[in-house]
């Protein structure tokens, strides 16, 4: 559960508090459960029209892993195949098998199995980068459906607000209704634009700098796993990788491969 | 009839009714077939403005699609490429003649009958991605007219209530008129917004969407096309088709080439 | 002259005027010709600044032909070379010299000219390329201006209502006129919105809708050119050159060459 | 000093004029010498403060440039470039040192300067290329400045009106004040859409189009040019770059190469 | 500490004021610490949640860049790796490694230790270009965080207009708090913009400008260690690499070699 994420929605709603104490403005008038109801139902409802089933069904487990950022790291994949090079340079490409079930990362594991299967440089690299498209693309579809409902909270924000307002428009008999009238009316527009911007655009843009990372990490492993294949040093694997690092994270040959027992379930 | 589509639609309009009632608003004052026949005509007139007859004339029937999500699938797709690789396997290309009838899907249909003509690798490939650029096209355009009309809802939603507005200003004797006025002009607004992003947006997100899983199809059916004419087995068709398949839907050999009789209907 | 493309802006008028009847609202506040004249005279002032005197006079023309819909067709395209093809085939290259007053189409002329004269392949690719890219920036410059006048009467619309609103402001003894005065001030933003969205922005998108399909013919005509200088037969330029359009419309080559006297006309 | 700029400002004015005079409304009212003060200096100062003060010393004379419309012209670009095609073949590539001084377009000199130096095709082709893009990176520079003000000047226009109402609604005891204030603070609004409109964003469009005519006639010296280098007769050189013009623009060799004294200078 | 970046925003400042005390609007009622804190919290939080803690910890410091414009510059490359040729030149390419700590910019440094291990001219131009590409994809997170945050600023401006109005229209009693309270709600809508507008959008734009110069000074440095790799001379190397300048900043072989001991302090 990444904190960041946590912690500025607190730091946003304690700014906008803090601002509102000082100002004398009182908290009560903004509870509004109804108006939360409205925005964030009729939100969902529109956003997912344009999609399947198949594809609805993963988008609550999308917006969990923007939220714990469980993503896989580049540091990791740069140990886990110097590693797996180890294993194939002392013991043969077959003894990476036994290695299989160590790997926890699917994507090293399909890779692994690949040069286990003796398959084609031109297979390998083929097949790991259509998995990689995949990947991509499922995220899109994720972070497109969050980029929606971000749009359509606002949106809805302000359809509450006009009906409130016709509402109160058709009955101005009595003055005092006015004020309280058009205030709830308001609360709408309020939720609509919180709940987009501090609900669905944040797991969207989080997705999306997730993605990046991901398929950083991707790429590194499609080049490791190519190396191995062509029978690179576990040395010559950690200084190709460790090119993609900024330089202050290049850990170097050393510790890379002081921990053999751990090195893939870091992966 | 994809369930989605109106359950998204149920939702939405069950949230804002919820929400509505909560606060005490009613449904009467929101009524207003004259605001519905103002956004919808006008927005319809002003779309199709940009448009020839002949591409008008697909338009509902891309609407209809969209609802009902009535696209070629990936698996079904696999199925098929396998099946006829194993007739074209046993008893040669130009047997594939004799299964020309029973596939339903066109665009398969089109490349069984290049390869029973005997056609060139690189005209096959040709013909395929002409017929694949022309469905893209096709498709695109469907989906800029419903974002078109998408835009233009809002826009001539506003249009009726400045024109409620200017009546209203131009009679403001009876001040007890001026809130109903004022009332029934942000009615076309608000159904401006509703039809915009409850009708015409999601029609053309999810043509989009469709258009995506569609392309995706054929481009594995070319692959599968052009595998075929190379002379590859059902085994080797499936292995590099379900490349393109996330991996918890590769089902593999022995399911694809179970029920020969119905590979080809279920493409 | 397109029906359609009045008949889009009559349906969007008709749309308005039954619903205002509806609504009770009368037409006469809406009659407004000085807001006419100065969104439009605005928006034209402004668009014309980015351009020079000779891109400027090109641009009545352009909407003529937005209007009008006068574009090459691919059909007509096709049966025109294939006829070409026909002539080339049976009385040499030299021979289509004879039909180069007969060509209506600008383009093709210049095309057969160029196999008249004997030149290259790759000259006459280049040469017949320069020119499609320039008919695109020629369309392109022609959509720019339109568009930028579309987003230029809704902002027009807009300062002429600010402008109504300070004058209004200023004379604010006069409760009676408030009404009147803000209406009339209100007219220039519907008038922004209707000439923007009902005359600019159609002439915009049709133009774009329109460049497209040009575009398809002149790429058609350019391998069919190609197809012919390679010495192909009518038969081959019909089949290479209808992959192009949808399976519905590929009329084949019994048709195309039945009326020979008429072919280079219909182009 | 190009006329159509200062026109098409003119026919804005004055439809604005005319329909306010129709109206009724008067111009008094709309003389802000304070607006018009906040929204330039506002819009400048936050428009400068992304560049560096060696980009914006040259944003003046871009301005300028923009008004002034003095681009470098394709068909005088052809004609200077047949008449030192014709001096290369008739003296020999040296003798274009000669003309050098004659030569007034920078870019065609740097490319004469390269030919008499006798350097490698590849080193003219790579060096003139590296120029065009210099060229365009100033010129983005600039356009990106200029459209920047004009998304600036809206913005402060709206901050000046958001000033005047919250000094006004602080001194709510007058109530004949009221409209005065309100008037005055919508001043800026107004201010701040005309001078975005009717300034900034007329330069910065009419840069992006003069940017595009130089960049196509800096092509076409660099294609005449390498022909040059090639030794191209002074035929082959108008032939092949009279392929970019339209085709009503096409002079010929004749009228090219008549008044060889003139041609350079008309670079 | 660049002076543009303060002078713009003081320009802007100025202009705002002098224009206020213009029109007699006083300077008090804009004051609102509450209104800031509000904006500038809000904004904070809601930028940080897409973005991981190892990501954030550089925001501030790429703020400081932006102000302070620290970037490397062209000339400076040129001459030092001018310089860094003429050693290599006479003293071989071992004796780099001498000037090794001599050399500020790491990027240059980085490509010399590569000349000194005698790494492969595929290995130098990779290594390089992954570092690169590394630069600009840490300085776009960056950009794309303020451009996030001049977004939000506005966003949350009108988030506490709303919060005051929906308090003032539940506490209409006091007709004579309306106007105060009124002003108080808009005064966070003043912050939002100017916040967006002077502080996070400058930073963004700045470094999206100081990450072109510098990508442009690391490409000059790629291209001139590749060329001390293949041996050339040192006025080659100034040759080649001068064409990237304006012509105006051209200095020549002769200034460039002037001052050897000084030349890689000032890269």
């Amino acid at each position: 559960m990444d904190p960041i994420f946590f912690g500025g929605l607190v730091i946003t709603l304690v700014g906008i508090v803090v601002s509102m104490l000082i100002d004398g403005n009182s908290i009560g008038p903004l509870i509004g459960p109804s108006s939360f109801l409205l925005v964030f139902t009729a939100s969902m409802g529109a956003g997912i029209m344009a999609y399947r089933k198949s594809e609805l069904v993963a988008m609550p487990k999308s917006a969990l892993q923007a939220i714990k950022s469980d993503v896989p790291d580049v540091q990791d994949t740069i140990t886990a195949l110097a590693r797996l090079a180890e294993t194939a340079r002392r013991e043969g490409m077959l003894a990476l098998e036994n290695k299989l079930e160590e790997i926890e990362d699917r994507f090293i594991g399909l890779g692994v199995q690949l040069l286990v299967d003796g398959a084609d440089e031109k297979v390998v690299q083929e097949t790991l980068e259509i998995e990689l498209a995949a990947t991509d693309e499922r995220h899109t579809t994720a972070i497109d459906f969050y980029k929606g409902l971000a749009g359509y909270a606002p949106t809805f924000g302000m359809v509450g607000t006009v009906i409130g307002l016709i509402n109160m428009l058709g009955n101005l008999e009595d003055p005092g209704q006015l004020g309280r009238g058009m205030a709830l009316a308001l609360l709408t527009t309020l939720y609509g634009v919180l709940i987009g911007n501090l609900l669905f655009n944040p797991i969207a843009m989080r997705l999306e700098r997730l993605n990046e990372v991901e398929l950083a990490a991707l790429e590194v492993a499609i080049d490791g796993i190519l190396s191995i294949r062509a029978g690179a040093s576990p040395r010559g694997v950690i200084e190709r990788l460790e090119a993609y690092l900024p330089p202050s994270e290049r850990i170097g040959v050393g510790d890379r491969l002081a921990k053999p027992g751990t090195s893939t379930e870091a992966a």
